[in-house]
């Protein structure tokens, strides 16, 4: 895979960009593949998107998201999540993996409860063959969206696990404060770990709700391409997919942010 | 020390109390002391607010904050706020490190500086006998307010220097999502290295900019009994200081703030 075919837009990026032109945009644009959002192919129609994009000749690099292990019928739901994802041929299914319940305040419990919940889905992706991808969040999400906050933990789950079941997903945004990554790294590729690679800057001052303050590559101060040497190092060579939350960014038109994605990927990432 | 002399009210919590009547109003109280921060102790007067405080027989429990070494003039800044904490009879001066220079993207050298600045202060800390408190503050805050972001991390330079002149300031907000602390504070007690203790309540969603979202005890998700426990089970015997920066905190009378953080306290924490 070259660098530039190793390109991947998580099509959160491009939040108001329709699929049919994203598409399009991307094939143009001579990218590998895009990282796909639940939300959206469920509105542009599950088998339609697959086709659409299977027909382009792009990949799906991973699909967002399950998780969300505090939610009623989380089980069902992620079932679901698993067969769409092996439907798009998306290798990995991205888990988020939920905060505390209501009015909880045992953090342990409920990093247990993840790795339970994990445990059960296991069979369904054996049978799919998705690899679930559980998602450290930084820990500033961690009461409200997901318990599992360093790169560590979410090792010390998926590695109860066969590796083509259970892996992580790197995401630079949520990562790079911890001195202990690069460690982690290394013990993520060692075991075949690392299912997916995400990129996006760290840009401040943090907007309310701290959910869409992302920075582009190179806006922020994270060492990217520290990171893409240190999960190249260790033995990952699958997509490396740009994926950044701000209203901003939307609010320009999508092969415009697609071209500035490409551009701070190969200056910065790359 | 009985449960409730060992509390004390960071000023921070109060911020619109004229320390003039805070005093009194803590020693109606019955409280053991108060953490004081260096822009009121300014304002007010050095010698007049050592006087005031210790006319009324409350210990100082702390003062905030040395620390910014990437500011311009560190280190006058910091040797000044040491010798204000021995004129108050502060035990510890809390430093809060500093984020990333401008433009840069190199944790590792900043974290290296902070050590480096460290050291530089200590013999004034010796001097002086005051004990300075490296704080790590949360993740969220690494790239603009500190790269300390783990008690980890603060004991690892800590534990470069003598424990009578470098300490860690522990504070519930900052360490609570870490899986590693119960262990970390273990290694800190054993060394002697905890110079202050502090709560303040995770609420979520966190507000812009992210400094002003704190909870009194209680109101959020924080295991504060448990990190009050952990403390005292690695020999900690010093004040619980409760610190919350909250606008709708600060809007209420000052002696209203203080017995709700009493009860909170005693409720939570005690």
């Amino acid at each position: 895979m070259s660098e530039f075919d190793r390109f991947s837009l998580n099509v959160a990026t491009t939040k108001y960009w329709p699929l049919d032109e994203l598409v399009p945009g991307c094939v143009a644009a001579g990218i590998g593949g895009i990282g796909l959002w639940r939300n959206e192919v469920t509105q542009y129609g599950l088998d339609r998107c697959a086709e659409l994009v299977q027909g382009a000749g792009l990949r799906v690099t991973s699909l967002c998201r399950g998780g969300f292990f505090t939610a009623h019928g989380w089980l069902d739901d992620n079932c679901h999540a698993i067969e769409e994802a092996a439907t798009l041929g998306a290798p990995v299914l991205v888990l988020v993996s939920g905060g505390l319940p209501p009015g909880s305040r045992d953090l342990d419990a409920a990093r247990e409860r993840v790795a339970a919940a994990v445990e059960t889905l296991v069979p369904y992706a054996i049978d799919a063959g998705v690899t679930l991808g559980i998602e450290p969040l930084h820990p500033m999400y961690a009461a409200d969206r997901c318990v599992v906050s360093t790169l560590g933990q979410a090792l010390d789950i998926a590695e109860r696990f066969p590796a083509r079941a259970v892996g992580v997903v790197l995401d630079t945004y949520h990562l790079w404060w911890d001195d202990q990554v690069w460690a982690q790294i290394k013990r993520a590729g060692a075991d075949g770990r690392i299912a997916c690679f995400q990129v996006a800057d760290w840009v401040t001052p943090l907007p309310a709700g701290v959910l869409l303050g992302r920075g582009l590559p190179g806006e922020g101060c994270v060492e990217l391409r520290r990171f893409r040497e240190a999960v190249d190092a260790a033995g990952y060579t699958g997509p490396v997919e740009v994926e950044v939350f701000h209203p901003d960014v939307w609010a320009r038109p999508g092969a415009q942010v697609l071209a500035a994605s490409i551009a701070g990927y190969l200056e910065y990432v790359a």
